[in-house]
């Protein structure tokens, strides 16, 4: 079992784990007792309050919701609450540390959550990574909750996973590893486009990388409407004549690489207008001097962009990263969750490809005449994002039939 | 699937529902929108929060678990935080209602674990009712948990499923049914004996029901050194001479009844000291008339007791049940917030019965001197319970060795 408790002789030298660890660090010191709490938001003062909130009262409730279980809506917290799923497997830069150590980022992500949508989010931390015991599990998990957040699973699995639970379920299930960032990436390539002032139909993009976010942003830019497309993985361009392809790699290269490249990176990149990181790797320079003039690149590898900043400015146009410290930060936060407040808001029964797509006009609409080379994405802090997305999302909800409020 | 939601078209009969559930009486209104909600107990004003508090800060949290999985519990909301964990089957005194509709009362108990305990709790309704799928889905999503609190599972899987996640989770797993209400019912008795000035160990009582609580008030009361017992269930006396039984009773038969009385309710009562109702059926009051002497009758099914107050006061010396508008009310939030606040405090890795029956004792000792007749167990409000409840189960779990702080 991953998460694991050692005996008590072990938990005596946790002073000196501290101390190890960096002698309660500011990160640490945060994080000591964990980073969120459940609070009632009825009182409960006397046996008064206690016979509304729970027996007797509360049987009532339940009966309503028996015979009509769209009540629970109404009368639980379900309908603002997402459970953020992970198998611990691609947790942040670090990879497959299990669902036990990848606790503290569901615990920011579901801070983040309330604090930036309003939504009330629960970390679930599954200790199994088989496709089907995944889907079963939060099958079963998921009458509680009015949306499920699939984070930090590992592709090629995460495909499956979220592609089954759709089909198995009737409220949002959204990767945000793939959605998120291809919303964030797609907002600041439409601004960007707008700085060098090209429409996206003029634009030739290369997505290195092939995992969660690169095939999901390949999704967003062709249903954007980009002029062409090539993704590169490890082995070179995704291509129909390789035998090595994944189904959903074969599926991007089905619908990728009018130009019908061959090759690697190199190659892909040789007069691009667009390159998009979502790998790990490094981009030699040479590579970036053969992009086409007034070139956007966004190197989102964290810590290290495949293309640091300062070398990327000396070919293009506008520049982002995935770093906070850089300008134009393509962040999830600005995403995930107007998203899911926007389709828990209408109760929304999946997010569909037009939500997505609105939550990207909208979040690159709130730059608004602020656009510059440095600034075509809003700050993760600006306060009009959030509602922004939300209403745009539940707009395009109420648009695509999906909305059952 | 339970819960599933139904068309918009339904909800717009959605006033027409809440009219003809009361026109949002007291009960609707306060569960609109649910009865609890996420909070963040860290910062989140601007970067430097958040790259403490998710990336890139939270990366070295997630590392130093990974190397140590212990450290989840000082670093993550793990160390206080319970899943309330039902699959619908046994909810109060409605059934079989699913998971969906059984939400109301996990989220009424979510609240009262914190509003007595201190403890985070999270309403996890299961869409699964075989034994081995809910074992599985609670084992794979316990990572996240410091415990996990069982409700309103019917019996007799409730013993098995409990059973099987004690011996695959190190974490404390406890029914409440079960426990929760043999542990106040044991303190009640306990107070009840001394204002009839009887030790236990004089007294036969006689347990209607061999349900959930019916079986763990039985193993509670030989515990505690009861006199004698006898289980009664709808079919009469447990007894090894029936060929009825399930493994759970033919474990009950081999414990109990000594006295080797055959037959139902009206032979096991006669002369009893102790009645004990766990069951919905009513008591004939010729039954309770040849009970012994200075009787103790705890009639607990709600809303109506199996022998209501009045007439049990002809007969008794002591009477409760399970309702607030009597007096000593068998309430399970007297223990079950100080049961986990205090095995949780301690990194119990599980709940043994040394710490349920220091919870009774603890729990009857509150009353101290203001014992009565009308006063063998605590006001569900007294301040004074939790504390006590949660120190003496924290004691008990380093005595019994099961303690890892």
């Amino acid at each position: 079992m991953s998460g694991q408790l050692i005996p008590t002789q072990s938990l005596e030298n946790d002073t000196a784990a501290s101390a190890a660890a960096g002698g309660e660090t500011p990160v640490f010191g945060l994080h000591r007792g964990g980073k969120m709490e459940v609070r009632a938001t009825v009182p409960l003062r006397d046996r008064a309050d206690l016979s509304l909130a729970y027996t007797p009262g509360v049987a009532e409730v339940c009966t309503a919701i028996a015979e009509r279980p769209e009540l629970a809506m109404d009368y639980t917290w379900k309908a603002n609450t997402v459970a953020v799923v992970t198998d611990g497997t691609a947790v942040l830069g670090l990879g497959d540390i299990g669902p036990l150590a990848a606790l503290p980022v569901m615990e920011g992500k579901a801070v983040l959550f309330k604090q930036f949508g309003g939504v009330d989010a629960v970390p679930i931390c599954l200790d199994c990574t088989d496709v089907e015991e995944l889907v079963e599990t939060v099958v079963r998990l998921a009458p509680g909750f009015g949306g499920i957040n699939l984070e930090d699973i590992s592709a090629p699995r995460c495909f499956e996973v979220e592609r089954r639970l759709q089909e198995r379920l009737d409220i949002p299930v959204f990767h945000d590893d793939q959605h998120g960032t291809a919303i964030v990436l797609l907002a600041a390539l439409r601004n960007a486009a707008k700085v060098v002032n090209r429409p996206l139909a003029d634009l030739r993009a290369v997505i290195s990388g092939a995992g969660a976010a690169g095939v999901a942003i390949a999704k967003i830019l062709l249903d954007a409407g980009i002029g062409d497309l090539t993704v590169v993985d490890s082995r070179g361009i995704v291509s129909a004549d390789r035998a090595d392809l994944t189904p959903v790699k074969t599926e991007l290269a089905a619908i990728t690489n009018r130009a019908r490249l061959t090759g690697g990176l190199a190659e892909a990149m040789r007069g691009a207008n667009v390159f998009i990181g979502v790998s790990s790797g490094n981009v030699p320079e040479e590579y970036v001097a053969t992009m086409a003039p007034e070139a956007i690149i966004a190197a989102m590898a964290n810590p290290q962009p495949e293309i640091h900043p300062d070398v990327a400015h000396k070919y293009a146009a506008v520049v982002a990263t995935g770093r906070s410290d850089f300008p134009n930060q393509i962040n999830n936060v600005l995403a995930f969750p107007g998203v899911f407040a926007g389709a828990l808001s209408v109760r929304a029964s999946r997010i569909t490809e037009g939500m997505k797509l609105a939550a990207a006009e909208a979040l690159a609409a709130v730059v608004a005449d602020e656009l510059a080379p440095d600034k075509v994405i809003p700050s993760p802090f600006d306060e009009r994002v959030a509602p922004a997305v939300t209403a745009a999302v539940a707009d395009a909800a109420r648009r695509d039939g999906v909305a059952r409020l």
